[in-house]
């Protein structure tokens, strides 16, 4: 690994456009000239505007799918703020290898491909193949006594997600998803989101993967004493935020936001995890917002908070709660479907069909 | 046709039974194996174990995907109810027919055989082939002057439904959606809205394809006087309120519910109109409500009143509001990926992942 430093994000961040307005108003006037009535595909249309605005000629760029999940574990786990041990990011990275688990059924049936990259996980992968070895650091330190990574961790991970987004663009790769494996990591998240929206520990924490009423009780006071320890200042910077709170494999999935939108490619979010990773990147470049998209709504209290903060409405709302990017390469076929849309129905005009009576006009006022 | 009557509804209606609770059980067993925090896949569990219940031994049971659509004219389009004219009904069929709607390129992406319906449009279509020629008569009669449909046109419109899901099943076709085509007819879905569920017309009553805020004023108070005309005893039959203000494509989905939860088939339904077909056959078989998904929630303020009644949640929320059969078919990849997480994710223990700590036992209680 060369060496990394923070320094480069600030041009990166700059260097990002929003998407292109002149193909967004195209892609609403061709949308209104399809044999449906007027806006009758709902979030449909939507979508496919934004797809359009970004992909802008959508005939020379079909969609190639892929789904890219960053491993790591957690410092905080000695804190017992989870329902399962802390080997299971390494029994899962090694299930995602075998194409075990819900990720691999999902990416499989969507025909996304499927990315597994360790950034920090607490085990020895060397011997192992197909797995993208990206490893900073075992794990990070326990932010509840220190920072959770140092200034050289967090920029190396950063480029970890940077370098796979533009490897990623220059395979060829179109409609692009991130999820993550870190037991202990949406106590990472909800930090994050406390301190980047103002929420509450109360608000902001949930029961991760599923600890009782008394674990969830203890984290949430560990979110709160996490952010007293870290967060004198009112308005820490959102690297300071990821830095202190965060986790190598939420600063990858920064970094890789990062990377995506400077090279103009839409970026699927998957849950919690990602929506603080996606949350940091918007923070520190707010043109990267018109091209995310959310993939689902899980059911971790602190991910509609970072949906409002992100003025994003989420494809899905099917009640998930698992990671991995399974929210993210679930909402593929419905995108792809806006799409299909888009390129292929007919217009009234091709196929002869009549349009509203006149006094139907202002219909979708 | 042969001779049909309505005598022959209630002997099938009563031949149908439950879903297999004893498939349910087993299905939600083998859920929590699997490797995942438990419950942790939300909605996508309960739907993988509703059609495990239905189809049973889902080894031997490939998907095989169809979407019939059910196109019938209205005689209350004399009473300027709709946006569009008509004549659209017709043109909308030919579409189909040339491959250039909505329901087409999603049928298409999503690999469901598509089934074109005629059951009562306005329109000579003799000579034109892939079209499935059941017409009962050039739509209904305005059911503001009059019912709807005779009951001989009633019967038929039943069977017509029934026969097709018959041979849907026979032919192999194992998830089922239906859509419909019919300018006028979510003015006949809200006045069954209100017949069956006790909604008021306002409540009951949306935009349709778009008519503006005058002509949806003027709808609403034309389905309080549909009511007024039919129904002067306080509790119609669903057959009565069907004939008196349904739609021969309503009816048609009704029987084809009817004849798909027979033979044990999931029948994924669309919006408001199917929704309201759907709630016909609920009345008279409560048994068929354990076959029947939602596709999604339209924006049509009916729909979700007709949701409630049957107790169904939908599976996708786009703000559709288009009919054919689309948010069906939509729904399809989903319950796809649900069924498919079921059969291929690995379980804890063939994977040798460790499960949550004693004390997260009653972690989604």
């Amino acid at each position: 690994m060369t060496q990394c430093s923070l320094d480069i994000i600030a041009p990166i961040a700059a260097a990002i456009v929003p998407p292109s307005e002149a193909w967004h108003q195209r892609a609403r006037a061709h949308l209104d000239t399809l044999t449906k009535p007027l806006g009758s595909l709902g979030r449909l249309e939507d979508l496919a505007a934004q797809m359009v605005a970004v992909l802008e000629d959508t005939s020379t760029q079909p969609l190639a799918k892929a789904v890219y999940i960053f491993a790591a574990d957690h410092g905080i786990t000695a804190e017992g703020v989870s329902a399962y041990p802390r080997e299971v990011t390494h029994q899962m990275v090694l299930n995602f290898l075998t194409q075990g688990a819900a990720i691999n059924v999902l990416a499989r049936l969507h025909s996304a491909a499927l990315h597994v990259v360790d950034v920090g996980v607490d085990a020895d992968f060397a011997a192992i193949p197909g797995l993208l070895h990206r490893k900073v650091t075992r794990g990070t330190a326990n932010m509840l006594r220190t920072s959770a990574m140092t200034d050289a961790e967090l920029a190396q991970a950063l480029h970890i997600g940077i370098d796979l987004a533009r490897s990623a663009t220059a395979a060829g790769e179109t409609l692009l998803a991130i999820g993550e494996m870190g037991i202990g990591n949406t106590t990472a998240a909800s930090a994050i989101t406390c301190a980047l929206t103002g929420a509450s520990p109360q608000q902001a924490t949930g029961r991760g993967t599923g600890v009782d009423a008394a674990a969830h009780q203890r984290k949430t006071a560990i979110v709160g004493q996490i952010l007293a320890h870290h967060f004198n200042s009112p308005s820490p910077t959102p690297l300071d935020i990821l830095r202190c709170v965060g986790g190598l494999e939420i600063a990858a999935m920064t970094g890789f936001i990062l990377g995506a939108t400077q090279s103009r490619r839409i970026v699927i979010i998957d849950g919690f995890i990602a929506t603080a990773a996606a949350a940091i990147a918007v923070a520190l470049a707010p043109a990267a917002q018109g091209y995310l998209i959310a993939g689902h709504r899980s059911q971790e209290p602190g991910h509609q908070l970072l949906l409002d903060h992100l003025h994003l409405t989420p494809v899905l709302t099917l009640d998930m709660r698992l990671g991995e990017g399974t929210g993210a390469v679930l909402a593929m076929p419905i995108l792809a479907s806006a799409l299909a849309l888009y390129t292929q129905m007919a217009t009234f005009a091709s196929a002869g069909v009549s349009e509203a009576k006149p006094e139907a006009s202002e219909a979708t006022v």
